[in-house]
């Protein structure tokens, strides 16, 4: 890895010849209560993908992460490839990560990369994991669905994405939004799924609703305990914020009353 | 649309023959109360004129936008164009769009870009259409100009156009701006139309006012019927806002009486 | 005009021979007090110098101003030319113009290009101007220096320029000091004079003394009149405003004595 | 000198044949605390390296500094070599300098073009020199480790660095962490010695923590006793204002029960 030019974007393969048929690229990056990245990880966890490039660019923060062990790691995105077994209906590409692009260019240049990439290894269809946020608590997340085209929004109301008039109302921006745009200019389908949620957390309850929806589609069996267990540890640190809120909202009118 | 690269400005030809005789490029991307977005829709779809092409960037914000049928596009610009008709004295190519540049270089590339294209399709004049804010609610909006030349000045006074000494006074920032000077300094005349406007709204009587001189200049009839019912909209809108904000001022000066 | 591309930085030439021996370049940009912008075009309007060239750029912001007669101008930085006469000892290049660059690339590529143009027509010294803001009201402003050179330092402390340790303590920032360092590392002697200012209003007094250094320096006549003239505006504003404060301050900690 | 282009990275050599034996690449520029910088730069002085290259960049800030004596200095970036002498083990290249890169851009181009130049000198190894900074004043400060490999986190736990889980949790920022990165990825081994500071000060108490690492690290004996004076200066000042901050707060909270 000596040859490494530390320019705009790099990357840099561990494995290269996959041996993929017409791959899912699915992408799971950081954003609103990072419900995308979570279901993404979790499903390169629970279906053993496996790591085969790393990332790095010029548009992510210029910053190490230290492992446990002690050791420095460059922020990155990663890509993982998973070849279908049993009853699962397509091979997979996953791109995860610490960071999405820190400026428009850089999101236009990476998302550009990424489907190149795509292109490269053939992939059939494009599916971009986010959270819709809705700025107040949800107790059923609803997945909400845009595509690159009609046959896919059908696909997807079937199995019981939301197309709803006016949602998201402001688009959807990052990473998610880019790959599915240049995948639809590139001719290949793409649509993202994007978990309810309300935004204030890490979402793990709205991940397992987006879980569910990829299981139809990639006709997965995928173990979802472990996020259940996170989603128990948020739902307890949000009841005890929302008492402390309370009692200060409380002591706080208190206040006001006593200088008015 | 396979070979598309997705680097600074990428323009997607639907149709690149177009058969215009020396057409006026105008302009009207959003800005100050919206006005020229709204004068150059509002034009486009009356004269219904066809788009002959999109705009990419990685200048313009990292989103897409959801359509109602769950369909999602890339933020572009767009192209018309209209080949004249009737007592129309001149073939048009019009821009639109989502956005204007991000930042002080996509602005330069984007409206150099044009420039370029407009000097393929033989453009013989560019009129870029703005709103002028003046802070403050307009009865009977203006049409300020500002021109590449002093004949243009004088045509435009001659339909009613004002020009006066220290109007705009911080000039014009952004695409009606550049892409104005640019035509200029590649020699094709040019204007700037700008609509008074408070600033605060988006603003269709302002659009209206606009329209009434692009008639006067392009020898078209354009039905302004959808515009005025917009404008009464906003007005009902901006009455309303006014009633509650003079409650409120009224309330908050009643607390703070109180206070002391 | 026609070939104009506008890209990162462009130069059209009004005049490209200019027939000038080993010309010294004056930099008067807007900046501190705008007293190296007010100096320069004082001098450039006292001696009748000639424009030659234009610099439009990316990195200027994207704006046009809007002359008296409607006609538009996209903002510029511009150079003037002048040959010596009578007793004066140095042909001049004058830079001045409608703001420096945005950005710190843009300031380091725009004097970049500014100091190759400088060796193309074999100047012999760089002469920056600027003001140096002491955030208090200057009676008798100082002109204070930084210089390539100590013999540069030399020459300019013989005709009354200050250098004091520590001042200015953080340094030259903007085309004034990026034109000096470029200078001193292509092997041309520079300097930069600092006219001292509040750095709160436009300050023709600081501009002033600076024009008395470069008469001292260019073995110029210049007439000062017209700098006076504005001085005396400046101070009459400056005394109208603080007696504003001073009713101001008074009403305020009235106020604060009625809340209490 | 007269061939330098002013572009995005410029090193200017003094000298370039240095005769370093797969020296060591130790980095300090300014950060939280300047515990690097400090620790470099007493480096450099005790060992009486010789400085051989400058950095100029547009990624710095556009900025003069003024000597003493009223020369002007681009800010930039040093490189300075020693060649080991006695019991000392290591050949040595120190970068210290005015600033670090504004962008995340400039910090990945200047650590790029910076691991470059240490594979043309064979470096053998790089240290990156930091602050940790805690938010609260540290008594005895601890040396924090991050490292390319385990082998190095061996050697340098050997000496006393602690790597303790979770510290730093939220990485390195900036070239102490590309730097290691990129020699991390160029298959060269590295660390990032970071002294832990308060943050709030310049500290050279911590500076001299890291540099009993270091002393340990190239078998060098550096005489610290302006250090000690350094620090004693500012523990004093640090005393004064925490005496200040008391007398402040006591005074505040009177005037809020005067209020209240």
């Amino acid at each position: 890895m000596r040859d490494i030019a530390f320019k705009d974007i790099t990357i840099v393969f561990e494995k290269e010849e996959l041996g993929l048929e017409a791959p899912i690229l699915l992408e799971g990056l950081p954003g609103v209560g990072n419900v995308g990245k979570l279901a993404a990880e979790h499903l390169v966890s629970e279906v053993k993908a496996e790591k085969f490039a790393s990332i790095f660019s010029k548009y992510f923060p210029p910053q190490v992460m230290v492992e446990e062990n002690g050791i420095a790691r460059l922020v990155s995105n990663e890509l993982f490839f998973h070849k279908k077994t049993g009853a699962e209906k397509h091979d997979l590409i996953v791109l995860v990560g610490d960071y999405q692009g820190l400026t428009p260019e850089g999101q236009f240049l990476l998302s550009g990369a990424m489907i190149e990439l795509a292109r490269r290894y053939n992939v059939s269809k494009v599916i971009t994991l986010g959270g819709f946020g809705v700025g107040h608590m949800v107790e059923e997340p609803r997945v909400l669905g845009a595509a690159s085209d009609l046959k896919t929004v059908e696909e997807l109301r079937e199995i019981g994405v939301t197309f709803t008039r006016g949602e998201p109302g402001s688009g959807i921006v990052g990473a998610s939004g880019l790959l599915l745009a240049f995948a639809q200019l590139s001719g290949i389908p793409g649509a993202c799924l994007m978990g309810e949620t309300s935004g204030y957390f890490v979402d793990p309850a709205s991940a397992r609703a987006l879980l569910r929806k990829l299981q139809a589609i990639l006709g997965a069996t995928i173990d979802l305990s472990k996020l259940d267990e996170k989603a128990s540890q948020i739902d307890k640190i949000t009841s005890k914020l929302r008492e402390l809120e309370q009692v200060e909202e409380k002591a706080s009118s208190e206040d006001l009353r006593y200088i008015g």
